[in-house]
């Protein structure tokens, strides 16, 4: 296959240069081979997909807004495509699906210089192919304002083998994957070295930039039945617990003391004279599983941890019939901070 | 059911003021019950969806962003929810699938009036409802920039009973349904009666506004194998016959005096010292199929016309073995104009 003329401008243009269709050739000679499954591959009106036997298909888009979820002056354009495609993931994780595929939507500022166009695709490509997630269609326009990556990734679960939001019951006891509040310290730390320059600490920085979406534990979780309901921490743990609460019809204790805070996020938030637990609690984009198991059922959380070996699941609390979400703290009880809402300032 | 307190701000309010959660609210209650087959409604981390037996998924996305694809000057909010649905309807509909259901992704300036966020709402979802098309989900984001409606839609086709661009072969018959240029005339006519006032053309404006998908037809090229390839003309008819030529590897002869250019838009151009067929050609939105026919298949077209009854099918011209697209113009023949090509001035 010999490239396309369009496709040899020089890596100093920008995407207006190159133009559309040559843009289209750049993501298309990235893809993999299409699976056999994808029987009409990217290039023509709409992808035709031969479905998985006795599955559902588990179907979420969200959109990576440039000013609004990153900031192109201190998130390197890999990690702008990475972020896209594992916020969508996140989203299947909670269900307990498996990815299958996805589609781009990409809305490209005309200045955004070609290299950066092509980092973006490398980064999201790669956390693609690090999940076997195959690149199904899409389509890019200009954008006269900032960069917008709109994802829909589709997934398939087993019938009865998903998680929803609305099975929590009282007297369930509620769980958190890995550690939160890294990704916001990681993010107010990048912000700072953005707008003067400052210290830097790398595992924080690829909390916010490198996100891991929890695919592997969504799937076992479901898979086993182990939890009641489930949701990403995509907006936080704090809105997490309200949406989970509220389409649950219950309510949460949760204990302070227990939340697994990430300790370099800890150190970071006190130096900043800000409460580490407020602080890690509102803070977003920690993409990390919130769920609620029954106490009959906890000896199956025993075997998914195993399965997910090296990814701490801490029990941070109970479900309780009171709406409402109460933050224990030592002695006193308080209702949790907000999380993270659209439009709110 | 008892509307929450959210959802009771005044309508002279923006979308800001309202909030992310109220806007899901608003939305949330415009949508019918949900089928059966939707298992997991709008409301979850993702939705989750029964299939249908022996069948194929069809899926596409397509953006519309304000100074773009629209604009909010002289394209009332109701007809940029319709456009938004009707260019992915017609993308699946080039297919050959039956729409299922879309998920919405919006990016939302703040300052965006409530009531034209419900009425973007309202037409957007009386088009699905017109086309039994079920919302399955979808994301709310804030934009610092222009308004952007990302959909995602998916449809089902039976296997081998789907239409692909790439089977057109020398000596099949191109046709084309409808009539075009109406949408790119009324576009010209709006934008100028924005700019200053002026005359309108009621029928003109409506098929830049309100285009109709044509799904019907597409249904019933592919079930009945009539075409050997097809695409829709959301890029217009030049563009359209490029990406079938590329795709099948092979070029179309087109007769100038058979392309079914609407009589108010020849008009318009002609008032406006445009040359009709050139301007028909190159303009877009008209969303009308562009499919090719075998001749041995010619007869199973006419079973086609008599249930699209009242949509012209015109044969404008045939698919040669020479690449490139020659459009015959009384004696002389030229190369046809240029597509829209984003990024392209």
């Amino acid at each position: 296959m010999t490239a396309s003329p369009d496709v040899l401008v020089s890596d100093r243009s920008t995407v207006a240069a190159a133009g559309e269709h040559a843009l289209i050739a750049r993501i298309r000679q990235r893809l993999p081979a299409p699976p056999e499954w994808l029987v009409v591959p990217p290039g023509d009106d709409a992808a035709v997909v031969a479905p998985v036997r006795n599955a559902f298909d588990v179907i979420t888009t969200d959109a990576c807004i440039e000013g609004v979820h990153f900031d192109r002056r201190f998130v390197p354009p890999d990690a702008i495509g990475h972020r896209a495609l594992a916020a969508n993931l996140s989203d299947l994780a909670a269900m307990g699906a498996e990815p299958r595929y996805a589609l781009l939507s990409l809305a490209l500022p005309a200045s955004l210089p070609l290299p950066d166009f092509d980092a973006i695709l490398d980064g999201l490509l790669s956390e693609a192919v690090r999940h076997h997630v195959a690149i199904a269609g899409g389509n890019i326009s200009s954008s006269p304002g900032p960069l917008v990556i709109d994802v829909t990734a589709v997934g398939t679960v087993r019938p009865r083998r998903f998680m929803r939001r609305d099975g929590a019951r009282p007297g369930d006891v509620v769980f958190v994957s890995g550690a939160i509040g890294a990704a916001r310290a990681g993010l107010e730390l990048r912000r700072m070295a953005a707008d003067d320059s400052g210290t830097d600490s790398a595992s924080l920085s690829l909390r916010y930039l490198r996100p891991e979406a929890r695919v592997r534990l969504g799937l076992q979780l479901a898979r086993r039945q182990a939890a009641t309901a489930c949701i990403d921490l995509s907006d936080g743990l704090a809105d997490g617990l309200r949406q989970l609460a509220g389409a649950s019809g219950a309510g949460f204790a949760i204990d302070a003391g227990a939340l697994p805070i990430d300790p370099a996020a800890r150190q970071w938030f006190e130096r900043q004279g800000q409460d580490p637990v407020a602080a890690a609690v509102a803070g977003g984009d920690d993409y990390e599983l919130l769920f609620t198991v029954s106490p009959k059922r906890l000896g199956r959380l025993r075997g998914v941890e195993r399965l997910v070996r090296g990814l701490p699941l801490t029990r941070i609390g109970t479900v309780t019939k009171e709406r409402g979400v109460a933050l224990r703290r030592g002695t006193h009880v308080e209702d949790l901070p907000a999380g993270h809402e659209h439009f709110a300032e």
